[in-house]
């Protein structure tokens, strides 16, 4: 069946699926742990076919962990969906409940989104996660994950599938695509896809976003600031400033900037060098922080210009590379990262709760932090249980997006026979009261 | 200036808006008042210009009864910037406060969107409205108001800036663009501006959706339904029908389809016919219901064909015509209304709680009615003080959009050096409590 038909029959399965009780969704999750936990060797041996494959096809070794679905990471899985069952229901939640009238009450209610399309990285814990996700919050979805860890992906999808299904949920609830060319199609959808959620590459996730009418969410570049202020404890920024840095390079939370108050320049610099030497991060640097940089015997990245104009301050480069620059106190590091950052989530490290607040008010980002590390702009580390990705759009979901992200609402009204017309003629007059 | 200077300098203001106190931003609100007040004979008087320019032109009669506005029309605004300062402050709510672990604190935090674009019909009070939910929310705006009200548009616009920058807030917080070639550079403007609000036609709406990458929030079509069910109270429902399809028929919220119970056809169609012949409402139905229709003396359309294919329950009538059908029970009307609706308001009339609630729960739309009529879809009606227009996008705010629909959130993290490092080596865990 081709991509267009399956999300239109998802569509019509919405409703059903969106009706369905919370007990029947929890029931699918435990079903979901069950089978992976007895079928784990099918699941080892479908990933070992995944991992001789990138062997061979000689796939680079970030990718490669990334790939890897072992016992560890089962337990990992189980431990989120034992975690996701106990959650609250997001659906059926009442957030307005008014009485316009006499006998005319309105409910604000939140229910499912729909049918939401989810394209993501080579990991297979990933689609467990999202389809836990999207079981528990009551959406259809339609997942394609990367192609080198297909083998892994149909087992855990197949698996999956079963479980909800036999729990009782509608037959058409979750879909697998497992073309690239699926993807294509699958942007063609909106007349029955409401939500598409790519992770990936910043060209990947550019490239959705400019090819469908379908709703985005998600981030394109994860351009993080650690602002060192005056004020600042110097021991702990620079143990700050590394785990930002360093902790883990690929994540889209990971500081790309770091800025620092022009008059602590000398003090910090010579602690950041030792530690950037020992975490083996390079360094690149505009005009005025370069000199100081060569000074301290800051390493820089091989195979790149280590003089920054202004416009290489957007860049976002997901490895132990660091662009630097001195500024002149908070209100410049504002303007600077409202500027140059991507809105995503951005770090003041200082002991003065003025300046700090300050930051925390006028930076624009989904996430602004005070003295801690970036990296913990992450939907477990929210207590979230998971997430679906981080999101660094205004509207709706911002920021790591869990089990509230999936969700909308509706306006149900109770009425007995009001019509408008007596309200626009003055015979009847509204008494707003909320309940 | 151009607009896309315009929006950049106003970006820069939006942090600046966004950290003014409420007291500020009312206090605002109450010059915008006393300026209208002390100003209105100017008001009135580039009224009666727009007014002879629209007879001139031969502007169509319900056009030019749009653009009056009059002592009416202005007790109108002021009794609505009245309602607006009296509510609570949208922006710096706290929607969440989690305990991490000890010393890490997370709040989720309301925040305005920042920038927002507005397209809208040829209205003065929607000026009004509009820049008033603006100044209370905190964003910035862009306001671009129908050419046939330049005139009354110019003096407003002029009145309120000065009143709000008199106030304290940002010079450069609203700003009104002119010329129609403005639109056009507006959808230009993605690195800058939040959110689009189109206000107008269907065709002008997806237009705008399909020229720029900024998120619109609104609505093209409302193909709005009233489904009668057997076990309805017959005269009410006669009475609610007549309500939701003729009390303002241009409204996006009137209905267009109405569906009829198949069992209940003979029954309800006399009294339809008597209610829809003394309000003037013509009906099209498909082969099914057509014969009935001739046979109980309905009123067909002029110049337009009263039978009906499949395709054409599409259609938005905007106008005193009615889409009729027949539908065997609850379980269909629901099945239709989602393929043919808009996802925008739908009314089941009916006695049967069960029923009802089945609807309720199945109908896919921003609005699902009891016993009332879909005419109650507006933002004054829901007690939201006035809104900036009514949404079917489920992403964000669904139905109509006041204050709350105009602010977003933003995760704030409070931490005493936190590094995720801790986290991952299992050295620090995290201890989740909500506050």
């Amino acid at each position: 069946m081709k991509i267009v038909e399956t999300a239109h029959e998802m569509k019509l399965a919405a409703p059903v699926l969106a009706s369905s009780s919370i007990e029947v969704r929890n029931e699918a999750l435990r079903r979901v742990k069950t089978a992976l936990l007895s079928e784990s060797q099918r699941i080892f041996e479908a990933n070992q076919k995944d991992l001789i494959a990138a062997e061979k096809n000689g796939v680079n070794s970030a990718v490669k962990k990334r790939l890897i679905f072992n016992e560890k990471k089962l337990e990992d899985v189980v431990a989120g969906i034992d975690g996701l069952i106990g959650l609250s229901d997001p659906i059926g939640k009442v957030l307005l409940d008014r009485i316009l009238d006499d006998g005319l009450e309105l409910k604000r209610i939140s229910v499912p989104i729909g049918v939401i399309g989810v394209i993501f990285e080579a990991r297979p814990d990933a689609l467990v996660q999202i389809s836990s996700l999207c079981v528990k919050s009551g959406n259809c979805a339609i997942l394609k994950g990367g192609k080198e860890t297909k083998e892994t992906n149909r087992v855990l999808f197949q698996l999956i599938k079963n479980a909800v299904v036999a729990a009782g949920l509608p037959e058409g609830c979750l879909f697998q695509a497992e073309a690239h060319s699926e993807i294509d199609e699958l942007l063609q959808c909106d007349q029955d896809v409401d939500l598409l959620i790519p992770r990936g590459s910043n060209a990947f996730v550019q490239y959705i976003m400019d090819h469908t009418r379908i709703p985005v969410m998600g981030h394109a570049d994860g351009v993080c600031h650690t602002y060192i202020d005056r004020d600042c404890d110097l021991e702990q920024a620079v143990s700050i400033v590394t785990d930002a840095k360093t902790q883990y390079t690929a994540a889209c939370n990971a500081t790309e900037t770091v800025l620092i108050d022009r008059c602590i320049a000398r003090e910090i610099l010579p602690l950041l060098q030792a530690a950037f030497q020992e975490a083996e991060v390079a360094v690149r640097g505009d005009q005025e922080i370069l000199p100081l940089l060569e000074e301290y015997g800051f390493h820089f990245p091989e195979g790149m210009e280590p003089l920054m104009g202004e416009e290489d301050y957007h860049t976002e480069y997901l490895d132990k590379i660091c662009s630097m620059k001195l500024v002149d106190g908070v209100e410049e590091a504002i303007l600077h990262i409202n500027r140059f950052g991507s809105h995503h989530t951005d770090a003041i490290l200082t002991e003065n709760q003025k300046t700090a607040e300050r930051f925390m008010q006028m930076v624009d980002s989904a996430g602004v932090y005070h003295n801690c590390s970036t990296r913990f702009a992450d939907g477990f580390r929210y207590g979230f249980g998971a997430e679906v990705g981080i999101s660094t759009s205004k509207l709706h979901a911002r920021g790591p997006v869990g089990l509230e992200g999936l969700v909308t609402y509706k306006y149900r009204l109770y009425g007995h026979g009001q019509k408008v017309g007596d309200y626009a003629s003055g015979k009847s007059q509204f008494h707003f009261r909320d309940v």
